[in-house]
């Protein structure tokens, strides 16, 4: 008998709980017969008609002293105290399980490292993606990889919104509204449309592909806030479509470049095909190619699946250690943002002569507005692309391209 | 240090002994400094310009009776003697991982029940979707899940031959002959394009899904011969595209529906945009939703990444049973065939009247054969629909659609 605790009793949380009651026997053939019991809900607010109220507490410390539980799901969400209370659990020799990417991508370096101290486990495969196995797959099943590129679509909302452009035709304001007024989107919708939380995810797979710390403060940041119809249009008509991308690659020389960004993806790309709230990862590896992973990025159940497959897994490892695992290192590891090369989609309201002039080769594409001019570049840096059009008078658009 | 050996030297197996000697690094890092040190391969055929000849052996019992080998890959292919070398291994208590689809299909609850008696593993994650991690992420990841359905994109010849028909207008023959020399096809390709192939990957899935074992010979398999240019054209103006779908459907009653069929399958499905080789493997668990898995189905370095991810796993494992496992049951576990109702897309020359009266509420298609009808019926079972189309004069063609 595995007795495990729940912190914070949020959307998450109650998918947890939900799950723990509802598919207990498919659980208990997971831990080979050995039942997960839930012994404490924690959370500051009542719940007066929850059918077991006996299980809440209000006070961390009576999980934290509580010898028989071994794991807790942190599904609070936020800095503090979950940073608090998570470092308390696996300094005390029990495995924590958890949901906040905000968290990991903060102070997973440190937590990862008292979690091994301890010969106990942190897990946080619902941190990215939701509910798609992202983290385990890429630690374990791509382990004889060495992994070159990471491009992922990694938030539903900016996915749904750029979709209801895409599909309906409405302007980013408009989508906004529809994603708000869905419940897929924060009334506050910054952490979404202008790319942190995109930023945090390829932290994470970042830190995790390279076993390298990568720090999202590093990653150049980019939200969708600025692209409009009149781009999703353009990008239609070249046969492709705009998504807000979680981009790395990682370099022979142990150097990571990483970029949060809108880009113009054509149509043969698997991750061109990936509508609404779901989220997808293409993993490129040296001897696997290109592998993918989609589901829903977000939601109760398929969040919360994720989180209690991680308690079932820690409670299958109890006492052992499992080498998910990255470290910070002593120089910067993050590669100059002019190390890698895109090609960028330019709108502009200058002639093409001084468009050649200014960009040498280049491919035009037929224009849908009047007066402007639309093309695609060489591969670029990005100062090489500042530069350039800075050139140019009136520039309308500038957008990434992911070949 | 562990000491591993190869057994069988054709594609899989050079690309697993590639992978060992360049990537030894990334594998050390795995298994968390440990070694693993290739100490034999097993292959009747003479590799006289091998670089590491000392490795090679033709008598099976030099490793069966290594001590020091704890773990082998069976890369031979083929149902004999790879049983027999499988089974000899396991029972002497070294694990074996393998990319061998038909002795998994075949005899993997024999193989798993040795490996758990005698705690060591059989491990499989490179017997359905070459490289794409499948097997260990449904086991492990969606674990909390009960798993409804499975639709999967499991053959990559087919998907390449249909897609040379979607995307480039050939024939059924040409594109098979263009896909044999290509290399993507065998020269004997009946395997592939009747189906067989895919079934037994379902099979391995839906044995993995409802932990009872799934008899391959048990379930309905229609391969791709039938599919012609046109049937194609017909699903391009339905907005779709045909596949080969691997299908297994999950009852509450512990019953299990599958089939292999070519299918229907509209644009907004995931599954739609998987082109040439690749495969996907699209999973429905009552928590997640819809999950898909991506990559190369088959090809040197995927195949033989899987089967060293593996290996990596088997030698942190050692001595130790994983879960991964299903039993026989003594009563047959599969739905009837009827159970599950399709709606179809048919062709007849036969007129609107006359199938209106035969099928009642139906879907017209634009026809773009003079002459004759096509549409799509309501959900009928699999008699029904073949009683149906008993009765009109003369069927063209007659497709199950996936919804």
């Amino acid at each position: 008998m595995a007795k495990v605790a729940i912190m914070g009793y949020g959307t998450v949380g109650s998918g947890v709980y939900d799950i723990i009651k509802n598919n207990a026997d498919r659980l208990s053939r997971s831990t080979d017969g050995e039942k997960i019991e839930l012994k404490y809900i924690l959370d500051i607010r009542d719940f007066p008609d929850h059918p077991e109220p006996n299980l809440f507490t209000k006070d961390f410390n009576d999980i934290l002293n509580d010898d028989e539980v071994s794991v807790a799901a942190e599904v609070m969400g936020g800095l503090h105290p979950a940073y608090e209370f998570t470092k308390a659990m696996l300094e005390a020799g029990k495995s924590v399980v958890t949901s906040n990417k905000e968290l990991v991508a903060t102070y997973g370096t440190e937590l990862l490292e008292i979690a091994r101290g301890k010969n106990v486990n942190y897990f946080f495969e619902a941190s990215v993606g939701g509910g798609i196995p992202i983290i385990r797959p890429m630690h374990q099943c791509l382990t004889a990889n060495n992994i070159l590129k990471i491009a992922g679509i990694l938030n539903g909302t900016t996915n749904y919104i750029l979709n209801q452009m895409i599909k309906n035709g409405k302007t980013f304001e408009t989508a906004l509204k529809d994603a708000q007024n869905k419940g897929f989107a924060e009334r506050n919708p910054a952490a979404d449309i202008e790319g942190h939380d995109a930023c945090r995810k390829i932290a994470i797979l970042a830190s995790l592909a390279s076993g390298k710390f990568v720090d999202y403060n590093d990653i150049d940041t980019e939200g969708i806030t600025a692209v409009t119809l009149d781009d999703v249009k353009y990008a239609a008509a070249m046969d492709s479509v705009i998504k807000l991308i979680g981009y790395a690659e990682f370099g022979k020389d142990g150097k990571v470049y990483s970029i949060v960004s809108p880009m113009v993806i054509r149509s043969d790309s698997p991750l061109s095909g990936v509508d609404g709230v779901f989220n997808a990862i293409l993993v490129t590896g040296d001897c696997v190619g290109d592998v993918m992973f989609y589901g829903k990025g977000a939601g109760k159940l398929p969040t919360a699946s994720a989180v209690t497959a991680d308690i079932v897994d820690a409670v299958k490892h109890s006492e052992r250690s499992k080498k998910i695992f990255w470290e910070k290192q002593p120089d910067n590891i993050m590669d100059d943002k002019d190390s890698r090369k895109f090609r960028y989609f330019i709108r502009t309201n200058d002639n093409a002569e001084n468009i050649r002039k200014i960009f040498g080769k280049c491919e035009f594409v037929d224009n849908l507005i009047s007066g402007e001019s639309a093309f695609v570049t060489e591969p670029l840096t990005s100062s090489e692309a500042e530069e350039k059009t800075a050139e140019l008078c009136d520039v309308v658009t500038k957008l990434r391209v992911m070949d």
